[in-house]
């Protein structure tokens, strides 16, 4: 297998990934395209499509080099995109890969085709001078998406196949500002919830008839929202609760309405678990409900735990890794959003170090040729230092 | 021209308007009905059909007997209906008018070709013995509508024309449990405003970078909803506002919303007005909000102003006749919803009196016979002493 550029330089390939339109959840031809670069250095390579109901089918890769018995270091990340929006508000087309004022222009530049190609770049030419180390990838192909047919069932299904996993980097864009800001070690956990109170609808004009709902959800609300979770733990953020609807959905000025609904958000750090905190939510209601509300709470069944990989040998290599190449200390965060990270810790422990996010998702997604230079270079120094 | 029943019989007349099915805006064959039976007997009839933008056209009559300069006593009401609604749930058709135990079935028996029915029968008996007083007619088929093709036009044509009217009788029910239990003698004004807070949207992981509008919403209806408007007047119950609905419409748990929105409606007495209220409301948006909330408010267009026509020799007559018919001693209310005496106040003193509400609007609504009967009889009693 031959091809037109020369995959152990990360900005050709980041390129060559850009050119294929792979927006969620197509695959578009990036995921064929490293498995034949993987597999033309004697990586094993699987592409595996998962399907699930009201979900299209989704195309993953997993890919794995050197002895199954040693742990190995994975790279993990996913090569679908969010759609480009209007094309026409771009500079350059954004599948084009055009580079322009030492910058490479197209969707997924940062987030994350660029962060997979350092990843496999890195890679390739650490194995020219260790061939024996082992060396997975896990990208998928449904992360941008439902994430139902993507990073979950592809690591069951790699826990399944039985190569030994040591740790794992995942290469999402984590520094706010430049390549070198923020390692991520961690992630805050998400737990959703629904309020709903039950009043009695009738005539606006005849209120002793009816109960409204929504001065009771405003009673609930101010309740739930009067006191802070917590004042944040050593590695963590404060968590936080946002109420992010209430809907009634009455058109009808004359009619009180007989429901209301409100739906919550709380991202939680270290001091909480989905147990504790639907304790404290029904507390909460419970306190500011009192003996005339009646509501019904369900919480959302996509939660996530609050996690976190401790600093370490595995946290000391990226970082001094980092600092080596870049001469910038990473902080050690835990804030943002949640990720893979939070499915991939259940087998391992992560990191997540990538390029600089500031034009992900958004019009003119772009990365500097430079950082992408240095971003593989970091990778294959973590490489070294995790098999030394 | 001839029927095959006797106008003069309320009940008779009742069954014949409810087996027109008169939903609104159809007119069903019930004004042409009426328009038919009063032309008989000498009224000049119009059936005026009013037209606008998007509503349907609907059918409307005025009607007038007797020296056009001497001031008319007019009887107000509307032929149209809400809906049957399942059909299946009735004891008989809603349109059937069948009688069962002493009671007329069908949509409208109450509300209100019941009281239609009774003011025309107990007009043309008061003609037979005193052929010159002057009676007017103003029936709309846009009561349960949009009411834009209705009662307002149609008094402004009935104005136009130029006959003298008195005073007003509106049949529609007042009375709560039995016949005699209420007169209305004005109504509270209603008026309506839309709150909106602009927050600023994000990702809920980062919610120093957003400004949650629905925390902010919560605050200011609790000032809003906080005190009381007054504790009532002489003849009108406390002033209520009533938040009828909140709505956001985000669906996604990790977004804040970047605005949120409230609409309130306000039943007031004869302490306030539109004027006053709208100072009222933005004084308590404006004390909760402080300088931090970013809001509109903006007002309904179709507010009404509280009215009340007070007691003296009209409402005397009306009360004096209700008592001798039925013994009881009616209340002097301006309890209730808007009806189309707010309209019909603005050219004549006005009083509402008919049957007994409960069954309005409801599956198997009906009217029992003897209420009928005596309805037509108080109306006869207040012809009597009006023109004494």
């Amino acid at each position: 297998m031959s091809f037109t550029f020369d995959p152990r330089d990360p900005v050709a390939l980041t390129q060559a990934l850009i050119r294929c339109p792979s927006v969620t959840p197509e695959e578009g031809g990036a995921l064929h395209l490293l498995a034949e670069i993987l597999q033309a250095r004697g990586f094993e390579t699987h592409l595996v499509s998962f399907s699930d109901e009201d979900t299209p089918d989704v195309a993953n890769l997993y890919a794995h080099v050197g002895p199954a018995h040693r742990p190995a270091l994975m790279f993990a990340g996913h090569t679908d995109v969010v759609p480009p929006g209007d094309e026409a508000r771009w500079s350059r087309g954004p599948f084009s890969g055009d580079i322009v004022n030492g910058e490479l222009y197209g969707r997924g530049a940062v987030d994350m085709k660029g962060g997979v190609a350092a990843s496999v770049s890195a890679s390739l030419r650490h194995l020219e001078e260790h061939p024996d180390d082992p060396i997975a990838f896990l990208i998928t192909g449904d992360e941008e998406g439902p994430a139902i047919n993507g990073t979950v069932k592809l690591l069951d299904w790699a826990v399944a196949k039985g190569d030994r996993i040591g740790h794992c980097v995942l290469g999402e864009p984590t520094n706010p500002a430049k390549l070198g800001d923020m390692v991520k070690i961690g992630r805050r956990g998400s737990l959703s919830g629904t309020i709903t109170v039950y009043g009695k609808q009738g005539h606006v004009a005849y209120p002793h008839l009816a109960t409204n709902p929504v001065p009771q959800m405003v009673r609930l609300l101010a309740g739930l929202m009067a006191d802070e979770l917590d004042h944040g733990s050593a590695h963590f953020d404060a968590s936080n609760l946002e109420v992010v609807s209430i809907d009634v959905g009455n058109k009808a000025t004359n009619v009180i309405p007989g429901e209301a609904r409100a739906i919550f958000n709380i991202r939680f750090n270290d001091h909480w678990n989905r147990e504790k905190l639907e304790v404290w939510v029904r507390g909460k209601l419970d306190g500011a409900a009192g003996n005339d509300i009646v509501y019904a709470l369900e919480f959302g069944r996509s939660s996530s735990e609050a996690f976190f990989t401790p600093p370490g040998a595995f946290v000391d290599a990226v970082v001094s890794s980092i600092e080596a190449e870049t001469g910038r200390k990473p902080a050690l965060s835990t804030s943002g959003g949640t990720s893979d990270a939070r499915f991939i810790k259940n087998i391992c422990p992560v990191v997540e170090f990538g390029l600089v996010g500031k034009t992900m998702h958004q019009t003119d997604e772009r990365v500097a040729i430079i950082d992408l230079e240095s971003l593989a270079r970091i990778f294959q120094r973590i490489l070294g230092q995790y098999f030394s």
